[in-house]
Formats: structure tokens, C-alpha cells, sequence
């Protein structure tokens, strides 16, 4: 088998285990946001799908539970607030609770400053009206 | 008096510090915001009042409009937006000029680049227009 | 000639050089956005127009392709995404093709990350849209 | 019990508690570092031990090998070289395997680059040298 | 009189402006600095007296103590060390006190976190002791 | 060829094509870093070399010039010290010249402020110098 060849098998190998992994946290949606991503040229999808998910989140050296605190810690420190509302999204998918999502944001503050809190709670205040699960006189009541 | 006692009194007096040092800078508003804060958890809005502004910004160290041109250069530098320009207009409501404030912004081009004075701009120009303070013949003639 | 009358005269022409440069990268638009700038305060469009790009985006140095790559990869670095998107667009102006924005995005994320890619690929997909250059069907299939 | 007493006495409690917390994850060490800090002024190392340690890293809500390893990450995105160095240890402290501190620099590498793992990796080099856990002849053949 | 020979006039005057504004925030030294900067191109030192300092810090709109507490509050932030102790130096130089950097330090954990008080810390403890202003035995017991 | 097969084949395969770039850039030193490296973990040095270098710089869409310009503007504007120096002598070996490289810095200025152009020339000296490219006497005046 050439190089060419084994490399195409791999990387459908590498895809393969990057889109499970990707699925199991983020769920079956964003198939309109790849297809957009694809639009724009193939590689980029197919570089995000092998290589943050196949190459590092498929990993099993830490549960996908950890991996999605410390993704959130990590996203809103550096104030990617775009990737940081799927990554709230994410971490609930995979059973991190509200509560826990709460200790992280307050956590942030010491070692990101209360910026990195504020909008992070108004990340977590979407993920939860999406699911029903932040009643609407809770948090509209101005 | 027990620790849990003698805790919670404190806290009482804390929060109601930082809720002063809060009112003073961002005006009676953002209720409802605050409402949402503690529909998805009464921590995070008690962390914030107790901590960020009952600790911090209450101190008498520092007077409140140079607190203010200093936060507003650190959560520009930071790329904040959101928090930037609600301090902006704390900034506004404690007497910072709109004259220190575009300097301000010039002198942050020389420390964190132009992108942080472009931003801050659109950001002033938006708490101008709010108070009636920037003609919109001046601002939207495109 | 007094001082002050030379650096009147010197900032015209630095002025003069500047716009020119930034007219070539970002087009002649943006009229009402630098017209808002200075309803804030003049000062702030002629540090602009006179600095980043008299003094900087002007000078003979580097191409302006090269130059425009480099600008993109520190916004998307720092999270500018306002500035951002303005320069993606310079970037196609200036003859930066889109398979070598797409080679940008992809090089960003060893570097800083992929929330870099992640938004650097929404922001070019809406540049590409506006030029008519990304089909509807390409990208809205969802 | 007046205002003044009551925020003595809590003063007092909040230190206690964030100093253990401290303890636990910091070691024992570090006594030179914190009366630096007092020498400079007593009110910066009481705000970190009752804030960061008492109000945020004290809490209940996530374990504290958790917390180490969110803290790690955000450290190492923010550039925070420095910190990075002392809750790499920290996190080596309460538990946190070699295993699991090398899986998160690889982890860090999708969210902010490679430079993360690569500082982080010289990091826990570092530490782990200091406690005798990497052989000289590992990491020093050149 | 030629754009050319406009232009250097000006340039000499922004750079004598920048020279002197330069001068009185971070005293006579420096010169091997600057020299050496000089050495790797003439341009570069010359854009860092005219605009940074020309432009910039000798404009008349803040007065330079505030601009000193806004400079290291922004290189704090963006963890530029290196500029930040230098800074710290200026505004000792120019007339902040030191009870009012400590103030500064506080201020920012709130806005950017604890480990930029902590950083500050001990570049403020290092630009003391080289002002014999903080006693080896307050700082250097461990 | 099962996955397990594949994987390996296409593993030396991206490992080889990525070491190769690495050393076309970085030449062929840095043989104890990546010992010791391994010596932590041979996940971290495999993941470097196989995903920055293999799947990442190795690719022909830009060229390496390009590339490692703007790889040091996002590194100087992120405050990666480290790795910005490691890049400054790629650019150097990759052929870049140190007007390029000058010019580079300065256009930093604009988008990420003067610290990265200040900490850039800094890490360019020491650059120069090791290559016997900056004359002692140039450099160390003082």
C-alpha cells in the first residue's frame, strides 16, 4: 500500500473517530455549520473533525466530562465566547451538571478575572432556556 | 457568635458594599440582568457584588474615575467588549469626560494596538448616543 | 517655519499617505464609519488614518498581501473579530486569494487554536458571500 | 457586634479557610513568597488567601483535582507562565497524575495552540525533576 | 519646502516631543537599550520615541500619573512582563505612590485575575528594593 | 490492513513528513528539547512533530517565508517569549531577512501594540547576535 493510499485510509480512519467523538459531545446537530465549513473549502472541515477531535478530544487519557470543564475554563479565559456557547452546550450533553458549570464560572474569576464569569453566565443562561430548563420569569423579568 | 453566624452577617455587610460601590458606578439599572444572574444561581450574583465590587471597587485606595479608566483599559486590552461597554458607561456616569475617555482610548492604541481604539470607539459612540450626546446627523450619515 | 506649522503640514501629508494606503486595502467605503469616528473626536481617525496606516501599513517593507496575511492571523489570534472580518475582506481586495485565507485559518490553528480557525472560516464565509462568491446552497443548507 | 467587628471576625475566618485550602493544594512551602507579599503590603496577601483561596478555590462545588487541572489549562492559555509553574505542581500535589498533566497539554493544544503544550511541557519537566520523578539522563541528553 | 523635507523636520520634532515625554517617565537611562534597539534598525527606535511616546504619551489630555496606573494595568493584563516592570518604574518616577500601585494590583484581579496582582507583586517588590524602598529583611526571610 | 495497522503505517508517515518540515525550518538541532520532551511523555513530542509540523506546516498552500512570518506576529501578539524566539530563527533559516523580520515588528505595533514590538527586537538581537550578525559593540553600550 503507497503512502497516498495509507494516508487516505487513515484519514478516514482518524474522521471516522474525530466525528464520534465529536457527536457524543456536541450531538447530531451542525451538520448546516460543516456543510458551510466544507462550502468554504473541504480541508477546513475535515482538519477540525481529525485533528481537535480525532487526535486529541477522542484521547482517553481524561473523561469527557474533565475535557469539557477545562474546555470551557480554557474558551472563556481567552474570550472565544463563539466556541464557548457550543462548549456549554457540550459539557451539559455530557452530564456535567448546572451546578458544576456554576463552580467553573466562579472558579474562572480567580484566575481569568469576573469578565470571564459575566459572560459566561449569560452563555449558560441560553444552553439552559434552549433545553427549558431556566424558566422564562427567572431570568426576563426586565 | 458561630463562624456560620458571624459569616452569613458579614456577607450581608459585604454585599451591601459592593451593591453601594455598584449603584454608584453603573447607576440603579441592570436589575433584571442581575435577576437572571441568580436564576441561574444566587452565588454568582452575591460572588460578583461581594467580591468584585465589595472588595475591590469599594476600597478607597483609588477614586472611582481612575478605577474606571482603568478597567475600561484592561477590558479593552482584553478584548471584554460586552463588559467594556458597561464600563464605559460607568466611566460616563461618575464623571469621566467624554475628552479623557477618547484619550483613553488613543493611549491604548500604543499598549494593546488600534483594534482595541477602533472597538472602543463604536463602544463610546453607542453610550453617547444613548445619553443624546452624539448627534445622530454626526454618527449615521451612512 | 514654526514647529507648529510643520507639523501641520507634515501630518497632511502623513495623512494623505495613510488613506491612500488604506484605501488600496480596504476600499473606498467607509465613509460613514470613519465619519463617526471623528463625530466621537477627530483625534481618533486621524491617529488612525496618520499611524496605522501612514506610519506602518505604508511603508515599503513588505507587500501588502504578506501584510494582510500577518494582520488577519494576529486578529484572529487576539480575538478582534470586528477588525477582523474588516481585514479578511482587505485581504481579498489586495489579491490574497481564498484558498490562501483558508491556508491562513488552517496554519492558526497550531499556533493559537482552533476557535482561530472556527471563526476566521464564519468570517470568510460572510466575506465570500457578500462578493457573491460562496453559493447560497454552499453554505445556508440548514 | 458593630460592622467594623463582625468584618474582622469574618476576615479572620475567610483567611483561616482559604489558607488551609491553600495548604492543601500550595504545600507548606511558599512562607518567603507570602511574607514578600506582606512586605510590600499586608492587604495583597490577605486579598489572595481570603479571595481566591477562601472564596473560590475553598468552595465545595468541584474537587479539588478538578479545579487543579481547569486551573492548569486556563493558566497556560492565558500565558501565565509564572502560575502555570505553581499549580502544575499543585495539581502533582493532590493527586493529579503525570498521565493526566500530559494528556491536558495535548488537550490544550485543539483550544489554544501548540505554544500551551510546549511551555506546559517544560513546566512539569520541571517539577517533575524537583521531585526526583524524571531522570536526569531522560531529559537532559544534549 | 519638499514633503521630504517636511517630513524629517516633523519626525525630529515628534522625535524630540517623544524623547523628552519618554524622558520624564522612565528617567535618563536606558541609553544602552535604546542603542541596542538602534543597532538591529534605526527605524525601529525611532517609530517607538515618535509614536508610542511622540503621539501618544505626550499628548496633553491625561495627566501622566493616570497614564502610568492605565499602562500597567493593560501590560498586567496582556502579561507583558518585560514592559510592565518598566512601567512600574515609570510611574514610581512620575509620582504614583506605592500604596497606590498596591491599589492598582488589587484592582486587577477583579478585571483580569489574580495571577496579574500576583506578577505585579513581584515586580513591584524588585523596583522597590533597587529604590532601597523595600528592606531585604521585610522581603527575603525564607 | 486493519485500523490498528493503518494507523501506525500513517503515523511514521505524517511523523516523517512533519519532522522533516520541522528541521527545514528550525534546522537540525533541538535534539535534547525533543528528548526530553519524550522523556515525559512520547505522546507530546509525536503530537507535536505529527499535527503542527506534518498536518500543519508541512502543507504546500503557503509558502514557508509566509508562513513563518506570520507564525512569529501571532506568537509575539499571544506573548508566546518562548516559542517567538525558536520562530524568530526559523524565519532567519528559512530566509527571511532582517529587514523583513524589522518590518514585521513594526507592523505589530498597529495591531497588538508596541510590548510585542519591543519584546520582538529583543529576541531579534539575541537572534543576530548568536549568528555573529549584530556587532557586540552595536548592541552593548551600556
Amino acid at each position: 500500500m503507497s503512502d497516498e493510499q495509507t494516508s487516505a485510509a487513515e484519514r478516514s480512519e482518524m474522521y471516522r473517530r474525530g466525528d464520534e467523538a465529536r457527536t457524543r459531545v456536541m450531538g447530531p446537530g451542525g451538520a448546516a455549520r460543516r456543510a458551510r465549513m466544507r462550502a468554504v473549502h473541504p480541508d477546513l472541515e475535515r482538519h477540525l473533525i481529525e485533528n481537535a477531535w480525532g487526535q486529541v478530544n477522542a484521547r482517553p487519557g481524561l473523561d469527557v466530562r474533565t475535557r469539557e470543564l477545562i474546555t470551557v475554563g480554557i474558551l472563556l479565559a481567552l474570550g472565544r465566547e463563539r466556541e464557548a456557547a457550543g462548549h456549554i452546550g457540550g459539557a451539559l450533553n455530557v452530564g456535567v451538571t448546572r451546578d458544576e458549570l456554576v463552580e467553573l464560572l466562579i472558579h474562572c474569576t480567580a484566575y481569568a478575572g469576573f469578565p470571564t464569569m459575566v459572560t459566561g453566565v449569560e452563555l449558560l443562561a441560553q444552553a439552559l432556556e434552549a433545553r427549558g430548563e431556566l424558566a422564562p420569569a427567572e431570568g426576563s423579568s426586565s
